[in-house]
């Protein structure tokens, strides 16, 4: 699948070339040795390996056929400043991680909070690959400045509970969300950010649907993330739980975004093989929280469009692509009893071009001439990767690799990781008040 | 569980001291900061924080509240020089995984690729924190001299096949490996390794156990590692797969090492859970070949000795002992949706002091006086351990940490990892050596 200009070839100008990178995406077969010039946030030419000698580029990074060059990845559903919460209550039962634990600090979060805890979780992010996220939380337009600032791409929600009293407010919040910042700068989506089918009532679902279709904004929510909220949907709102998406019109609006559907029914998953339909699996949250396995692999096999997603550092308690893609496709090896489930190139896909897909992003997550320029440099000169060569390579980044093996990460066309420096935000500025702000938060 | 000497505190002098270490292990309720000691191999003493100022060392190592001293990693059942074969066949169903794929190569492996694939192997897990290994492959004599020479402890057997023509000959090759390293320097211990009940029949399972109990040394097998092999077990050799263990004599050697155990009835646990008897836990290995999931928490419930192993790399395809350590954890709690299961102190006991009784090490995997001095820094001044404190650092370091955290690494007293150099092996001709020996073994 290689893009191949020769052409242009003489003429070619860049900000930044990388020479010999071992490209790869979850479109290809095989990697491939290339050059790679970027320009204006876009991925501006791919020349394989010898015909990319005439680019001439402000910045060359020299690959020398030892970094592989890879979309980066997209943790499609998180909290972002739960990092602040992380660890809390750990190993307590669901109901008291969440009402012992973390609604009571949730309760005090403030917006400088939520600046500093995305600020952390950005920085875990992108040291881990992570070029776009997902986020439903509050005081969004902090996590949208802290984003902006720091060069990221997101798409992002407003949390939306019927029984709070402020929910007309928060509703217009959400809107107002969407009004300042969907678009911005092709950096930023907005959702609107109903939480649950058990904390939204079908009535009030509706409404968001309609005002989603209004404005033709995506939603993002969760649902079906515990048999629980499977048996309440059926039992207290006698409801089908597939059928809720329809009749609510959630699944008619330009993009959903479910979350989690650990308890989709596997024999009805083909009724949301939608262009607009995502599901984003969390298979460590998942887990962690005694919820299950989501049916990933009849997902695939239906072509549903699955994502990746950490969701909040408090039940993971990493934001790091490389575990959920790992673990995802180990799970269903194991569960189904088959070692042919979810492919690495399949891995690769949930975790990068489908992520894009499911926030709105269009030409991002692959590595494709005037794709956008979000990529990750992984460096193969490590030992767990001995033996790589450009047929194996995806199963070596699935399997063998982790997100220590990240050397640079880009987003728009610009490093926010180099090396180990992060080149958009002081780091130990951002550590030290995230340490302020965690003891601040706990103490009071 | 402070082990606090001050009458001693005015006159001790070490090999190294880590001043102001977060110290950790699988036996404390919480964290706690000390001026641990090293001397002669051991841990020579242990003094709370403020105490330990008249240690003289030759070296002092300055943690600073900010690094954590824990065990290290027992890496428990692993067939090392399998870095080799990394990535082979992927996702191959397991029949043709291994005939096609896995046993040609193997079938051309020299002493010298299992010194090279040993190295390699031993050099990734000594970066990720393990510091003692159980292994079963052939050419042992290469996997003991690569161990003594980097400096890691190690449980070794050679690998025995029923059917194997030369059977009689490895089995001596076995014995000879005992005797000629079971005790080494207190680094080595040697089992006697029949592969499994599907390639030893209960005749020749018997003639190793009673030649193990003449020898008093410990046996090393896989058992019910899949639902064919358990069903093989049960109607082709006619015999209860836990009633072998006992008819074979396999239960009445010294130390008897069970990897997998993966379809152990749950019912029978208990029956297991003697002084004597380990099943190793390889949850990774176990989900990619599609085995299925151990019963893990039942294990513990039981009080069966579990420990934890990475498997070879071929089906990992990491030796990482966090990614075991999280994962084993996390299933658990997905399967029998109940976050409370398989706590990180748990956790923390089968990565560390379960498996160094596994292999037959006494006073080793706790952070003890006069216990030996195998143990790992952990630096906590990272974006994912904000939040951290005395109490809370086991969940920490079980489900928000990495490998990539590993500051250093002390086997036996002596370094052989710190701030990302390997101060016992040449690194780069490790990794020149492998890469050769890898296209070697599959061009020829």
């Amino acid at each position: 699948m290689t893009t191949y200009s020769p052409d242009v070839a003489s003429c070619l100008e860049a900000d930044i070339v990388f020479r010999d990178a071992v490209v790869l995406d979850g479109d290809r077969e095989r990697a491939e040795i290339c050059d790679v010039a970027v320009s204006k946030g876009r991925i501006s030419s791919i020349l394989p390996k010898g015909h990319g000698t005439k680019i001439r580029a402000k910045e060359e990074c020299l690959c020398e056929s030892k970094k592989a060059l890879l979309p980066g990845f997209v943790n499609a559903h998180t909290h972002v400043a739960m990092t602040l919460l992380r660890g809390l209550g750990e190993e307590a039962p669901l109901k008291d991680w969440l009402e012992k634990h973390i609604w009571p600090v949730e309760g005090k979060l403030k917006s400088n909070h939520i600046r500093i805890g995305t600020q952390l979780g950005i920085i875990e992010m992108i040291s881990a690959g992570v070029t776009c996220f997902g986020d439903m939380y509050f005081h969004m337009d902090e996590v949208a400045n802290a984003a902006l600032e720091i060069g990221v791409r997101c798409g992002l929600c407003q949390g939306l509970i019927g029984k709070d009293p402020l929910f007309s407010l928060k509703l217009k919040e959400g809107i107002k969300l969407y009004d300042n910042w969907h678009g911005k700068d092709e950096m930023i989506t907005v959702q609107l950010g109903p939480h649950a089918p058990y904390t939204v009532s079908p009535k009030k679902l509706a409404r968001i649907a309609e005002i989603a279709r209004g404005l033709h904004a995506g939603i993002h929510t969760h649902w079906l993330e515990t048999e629980w909220e499977r048996n309440y949907i059926i039992n207290e709102l006698k409801q089908d739980p597939i059928g809720l998406l329809y009749e609510t019109g959630l699944a008619n609006v330009a993009s959903l975004v479910l979350a989690h559907g650990v308890w989709f029914p596997a024999d009805r998953l083909s009724e949301i093989a939608k262009d607009n339909i995502t599901i984003v699996h969390n298979p460590s949250s998942n887990m962690k929280l005694g919820s299950g396995f989501a049916p990933l692999s009849q997902m695939i096999q239906k072509r549903v469009n699955v994502a990746l997603g950490s969701d909040g550092a408090a039940s993971n308690n990493r934001l790091d692509p490389w575990l959920e893609m790992r673990t995802a496709s180990l799970i269903q090896k194991g569960l189904h009893k088959d070692p042919t489930l979810v492919k690495s190139k399949e891995a690769i896909q949930i975790a990068t071009v489908n992520g894009y897909k499911a926030l709105g992003f269009s030409k991002a997550g692959l590595i494709r001439e005037d794709w956008k320029a979000d990529f990750i440099l992984v460096d193969l000169d490590k030992p767990h990767y001995v033996g790589w060569d450009l047929k194996n390579l995806a199963g070596f980044i699935v399997f063998a690799g982790t997100s220590r093996d990240v050397w640079g990460t880009v987003v728009n066309g610009k490093w926010v990781y180099r090396n180990g420096e992060y080149t958009t935000v002081d780091y130990e500025r951002v550590i030290h008040d995230s340490k302020v702000a965690r003891k601040n938060l706990l103490n009071n």
